[in-house]
């Protein structure tokens, strides 16, 4: 008699983005000349860099080829790429991480969400609220307990060290979705309060790349201590276009440990190899190859021209809101603006936009109950859509 | 105080396949000029189909400009490429397969592994032995209690009923590492079973292109009752040689169910979907561009020629080691041929082949205890490399 894991019987029926996709269509079914602006979903909108698909051209003629096909390569991903991610992600940045560190994957969301396997289902898990759902789920499919850490006006979205006691910690800087970050000495705060507790921080630092301001860490191992206690995971998705190419990165130093029920630290980076040379057979050859061409001259040019369209898109968000008067938080050092709603309900926030101006944002309510009143705008539509949108508010 | 998953710690800690390699290299150190013939490793040797590499191209293309450039695609793969799998797969054999029960994903070995996720850990899991080991290793991390049914000579290499309750079972035919088959009708008896006792059977067909007899199913739905009670994971690894493109997919049907805690069947499908939506992105697009051509009238040509090559090389290996009097099984409508060690210690005899003959196997032993006096060996090297290697032993 087969029986199902019930702590799927707890989750929430319905993801945010179904239900946004939803409204949109059912609104688009009755107007179906609307114009709308899409600023809701994260999804990117320029095309690769050009390094990337010459990269990929070469590599799939390699495949074409018995001298120079390429078979399984290893689970944490070839060396030409992660020594790359070594050199360029971290030793540029005065942070020391070597290649054995270093899991390339199919995706943050992969990772973020696999990351559950080698942790017991014991741990108490803070996340901050609002959350990107997928922190949240994953914990709640392995049946752990949940405590949310608020993020709002009033704390001027800097989470504050729980009070009570949690054992693993959520933190994402950039913030999806507020789009706000923590300084250098903010996030030092968390480390120590980890390094003293033991407590594991599984730090997203997807938005990175967007980062605009000196005080504002990369990378959270520019902090002392972090190696001990966290783990890192990065993504080439929003920085060099990658959602529908697929391919990024998870950090698990040498040094990290969780304690086992033999009472002792046990290394996290030799549990998540295990976990990835079983359940993962590695990212494409040829993904792999566009993005090592990230690194290249011609790469960096590319993916920083990439990030400073949408950062001026995320400006014109922020500053067009800004002079209308409205509460706007992020968008700075991230392609989201964090919009407060004139009333509180962001739902109803969201249906007036749609269905009065025509845009789309994401309701601040679907990513957790300090949410609730704010709306998630993103910078990934063209610039003149965007200024269009502001236009219309 | 963060907490790991102490399932780890009762894993064996090596993998097979690194203890290979590991022997191997141990080996070629000494006798740097030693000419290796590798028929361990069950990876592919010819290049990707022509069809696929001009997918590629295109889509590659695609993705260079911004009016063609995908993003996220659906976390449970494209339309264009589960539509060719119902038509193709399944409808061209009588199986009627919708596409909404078809999830692609980046590999066989990803999906077998992350199944796990929506069971509960109290089900018992049956699997054969010798087994592929990501079988066991996946739901040990989970916690969960192992029967092993084994496959030997005696019993035909056909596991028998368990005769303790068991509810989930691993099959996986043409079978990996033995690589003989079981009948319609002996298929018929486990898919009885399984409807009458509520088990749900997870039926891997990732050799499923390798079959040649009449009389073997190439998909455990052809069974009357099968979807009711089955899950069916297949893969483009082996036959058009994605092993380092990663493409595969997996069968979820709609009457599939396991039982909840609320004492009633749940649907499946449903969970992996939302497993999937949570902790997936989807396939790289010019990954599925890649699989859709092996759909076209040339892509199915192509990929048969590579079958082809490779049976022609199992029958090789099969005949040449029963010509010279060694008991054999498999390799009729598998690349794989079990092999029956004159002595009983398979690691024994690998290190004999590997010194002596310079071939490298891979030992039963690693599958499994009923493994233990057996060798796999693959058909996936060239003909002239598989011919030399028959001719030296």
């Amino acid at each position: 008699m087969a029986y199902i894991n019930d702590n799927f019987s707890t989750l929430k029926p319905s993801y945010l983005f179904t239900e946004v996709a939803k409204r949109v269509s059912s609104y688009l079914e009755k107007n179906p000349s609307a114009n709308i602006i899409r600023m809701g979903i994260g999804d990117v909108t320029l095309p690769l860099p050009k390094a990337c698909i010459e990269a990929m051209h070469k590599a799939v003629d390699e495949m074409s080829v018995r001298e120079t096909f390429r078979g399984y390569g290893p689970e944490q991903g070839y060396d030409f790429l992660r020594e790359k991610i070594s050199v360029f992600d971290y030793k540029a940045h005065g942070v020391d991480i070597a290649a054995d560190e270093i899991f390339v994957s199919d995706g943050a969301k992969s990772d973020v969400g696999n990351i559950v396997d080698i942790l017991g289902d014991n741990n108490v898990i803070a996340v901050t609220d609002p959350v990107y759902p997928v922190y949240v789920d994953t914990n709640i499919m392995a049946g752990r307990k949940i405590v949310y850490l608020p993020m709002n006006a009033e704390n001027n979205f800097v989470p504050q060290i729980p009070d009570c006691k949690v054992d693993v910690v959520y933190l994402c800087f950039p913030n999806n979705p507020t789009g706000t970050v923590l300084t250098t000495e903010q996030l030092k705060i968390w480390v120590d309060y980890a390094l003293q507790n033991n407590v594991l921080i599984l730090f997203d630092a997807a938005y990175e790349a967007f980062i605009t301001e000196k005080n504002v860490p990369h990378s959270i191992y520019e902090i002392d201590g972090a190696k001990q206690c966290a783990i890192e995971f990065r993504s080439y998705s929003k920085t060099a276009g990658f959602t529908g190419t697929r391919c990024s990165y998870t950090i698990v130093p040498q040094e990290c440990t969780a304690l086992g029920n033999d009472g002792k630290p046990h290394n996290l980076n030799a549990l998540w190899k295990r976990r990835q040379c079983t359940k993962f057979n590695g990212t494409p050859y040829i993904i792999q190859r566009a993005a090592e061409a990230i690194y290249s001259q011609e790469g960096k040019q590319q993916v920083s021209d990439i990030i400073c369209y949408y950062l001026q898109n995320a400006n014109i968000i922020r500053n067009g809101l800004l002079s209308k008067g409205f509460e706007v938080y992020g968008g700075i050092n991230s392609p989201y603006i964090w919009l407060k709603c004139p009333e509180k309900d962001s739902w109803a926030f969201f249906d007036y936009l749609l269905t009065e101006k025509n845009i789309v944002a994401t309701p601040g309510a679907g990513f957790g109950p300090s949410g609730e009143g704010f709306l998630r705008l993103t910078a990934f539509n063209t610039t003149e859509k965007t200024q269009e949108a502001i236009n219309r508010i």
